[in-house]
């Protein structure tokens, strides 16, 4: 057996005593965490110094940079991250339906934790402090693979983890990091079929694909963010530039921020100027179609590959279109199934987007970045899945639970 | 682009339109479609006569051959199964929650489809029938690549489903059979994760182990069915009899049979003789562990690989455990998370039971028989899920589907 195995192996046994844990055990572990990370956090930050240096020596750049470090700001909110789960109610023993059947039997469909699952992760360590946190309260064992970028600083978080797990009566095995980070590790992960149920990749696409095209454990991929708002021809007009201007510019490096704007041709001529005005003064570059350029011929032509492109940045590619259909049809052709959003006033227009939109959330007269856990008022998430099967959308304790049927009879035989 | 490739585009196209079509056009396409296998079935079982002769010629045995042949019987149960998916609820559009969030937004969980479906299956040439109706009812586009040995019998299945289909008004390219039936087909549809959402395999071990190391595409599986019965020392013997006997003789060959009885020490000497007298008189062959043959003398000694085996067949393995613990333990060793069964009297029995098997279902004081889609209330079934990831159990119209966000709002914005 390789270390990997062996660690399965145990998270697996783990996983079985921690489904049988109480919430209070969970709860009071989750609480311990956070005053641990809070008390050692020059420790944490010691160890973090480690690999900013490391980092900066391998000539890192800036925003990569600013994702490692962890400042105090950082570690207090990795800690009320983690208290915030302690707080949000336990998704394990709820009854997702109850019925009795003619022979009476009485079934009931009950929320179960997973078992065991697999994070691989990139960069920002704090992801160890959430990652564990989530997996805890959803009652799986948690096996992480951090970044080597990142190795020193997630062994001091991973440690804090630990202790407080085992103080807290939580089974020993439960939380696990994995101390080597080559890709040898992951695939090595990957295969593990027999002891680890599910693996979520967080990181680039690079990482995600390695994932998807090596693993024989079921992978929830949370892709790309290719978003688009589409403007109406009976939009309002002031509503459609606040709504546009929050998608792109509050924060542009999320996965929910707009990316491509599609607007009607009726409403382009007296809504685009205004709104390319206000956006650009924000420092939005914009990318348009020939139709937009015409129409506002200070900015730069879209190339093919800008529709296809998630630019997590202060740029927008602008496409006017004929019809609702137009803009519906360039949505199935490159957007990514995250998150759509439509400005409109009219009824019929709203319907066919709704359904005709393929995505794992669609938002009306509202802006894309509300595809968010928080947002939607689950709490804390794992992050939000752009496939299909599983979990859809914000990724959050409950979709880390699976179920089991309890059928209840009382000498019934099948016939 | 390859054939599949193309027929793979064609079907996301077609799932799209399929998502928008309504309930009615859908069933009237179902009941088409049963009428015109019922009217053609002449030209059906001519062309299962070829298969028959191609797997008689191969030497193919009795059981096989058997699933292969297309009675009068089994067509007219095709249709009628086919019938029963046209009367159930269609899954899309469900409200699966809905609530609204303090800033307004009214935010709704619908369900809709998955989009496209592959079917990977080999032998019955029934299954056709049946995952073409389940997935036109549930929204979804298929590609269906049956065995080599009933290609003729599907063919000919296909043609009738895809004519209704066309009649019935349902976007062309929904429904689609792949005429060749080589590995590399199976392979060429794994990779096509663009254009399919997910894959279930349908068949034996080798065919499934394939498609779980071979996919990019999510594979939903469905496993073994190593189901074990436990009669705890509180259980009511003439009860435990009754039930051990419905779970391994009604119908040994399925996956919800009980393959393994294990027994508490205290109740093993009242109960084991009797029950084991009466299977023995329905031609059941027992393999007992060293306390069992001392009780039984004159069954067969169990091997080590017998509590891991799925027998199908009148054959059951059997365990005296010492408590209720190294029951649980030994199903946690050998189970294969389908269908656990305790016979008890005991509420604290009972409970830690339910609690620590790791199952799709748990059935108290009943048969493992009656885990199963029309048992259970959900109508026709895909099959049983043996994963944990979107579908667990069996897998009926609403597991054929995902979820998506409908978000309204009135100009909000994220702060």
């Amino acid at each position: 057996m390789t270390d990997i195995e062996k660690m399965s192996a145990a998270a697996r046994a783990a996983g079985r005593a921690l489904a049988l844990t109480d919430t209070k055990t969970k709860n009071d572990a989750l609480l311990l965490m956070a005053d641990r990370i809070l008390k050692n956090k020059d420790r944490i930050k010691e160890a973090n110094a480690k690999d900013m240096l490391f980092a900066r020596e391998k000539g890192i750049s800036g925003a990569m940079l600013k994702r490692l470090e962890l400042t105090d700001g950082k570690m207090a909110q990795m800690a009320e991250g983690i208290r915030q789960i302690a707080s949000l109610q336990d998704p394990v023993g709820e009854v997702i339906k109850g019925y009795k059947r003619p022979n009476g039997l009485e079934v009931r469909k009950i929320r179960v934790p997973l078992g065991v699952i697999g994070i691989v992760y990139e960069s920002r360590p704090n992801v160890t402090a959430d990652v564990a946190a989530l997996c805890l309260k959803s009652g799986n064992a948690c096996i992480m693979r951090g970044g080597s970028e990142a190795i020193n600083s997630n062994l001091a978080i991973a440690e804090m983890i630990v202790s407080a797990c085992r103080e807290a009566g939580i089974p020993e095995g439960s939380v696990n990091i994995v101390r080597t980070t080559d890709r040898a590790a992951v695939l090595e992960i990957l295969k593990q079929k027999q002891y680890i149920d599910c693996i979520i990749p967080r990181g680039g696409k690079g990482l995600i694909r390695f994932c998807i095209e090596n693993s024989d454990v079921p992978v929830i991929e949370h892709g790309d963010g290719n978003c688009h708002t589409y403007v109406d021809r009976s939009a309002d007009p002031a509503r459609a530039e606040k709504l546009v201007f929050n998608a792109k510019v509050q924060n542009p490096s999320v996965c929910n921020a707009t990316e491509c704007l599609l607007v009607h041709k009726d409403i382009a001529p007296s809504f685009l100027p205004k709104t390319a005005g206000r956006l650009a003064d924000a420092g939005v570059e914009l990318r348009g179609c020939e139709k937009t350029v015409r129409l506002l011929p200070n900015i730069k032509k879209a190339s093919p590959d800008d529709w296809a492109t998630e630019y997590n940045d202060l740029i927008l590619s602008v496409k006017i279109v004929e019809d609702l259909g137009e803009a519906v049809e360039h949505i199935g052709k490159y957007g990514s199934g995250h998150s759509e959003s439509i400005i409109a006033d009219s009824a019929s227009a709203i319907a066919y987007f709704q359904s005709a939109c393929d995505a794992s959330a669609v938002f009306v007269n509202c802006s894309t970045r509300f595809n968010d856990g928080f947002e939607l008022g689950m709490g804390a998430e794992m992050g939000i899945s752009t496939q299909k099967l599983h979990a859809r959308g914000p990724m959050g304790l409950s979709e880390m639970t699976t179920s089991k049927y309890i059928v209840t009879g009382n000498g019934q035989c099948r016939e």
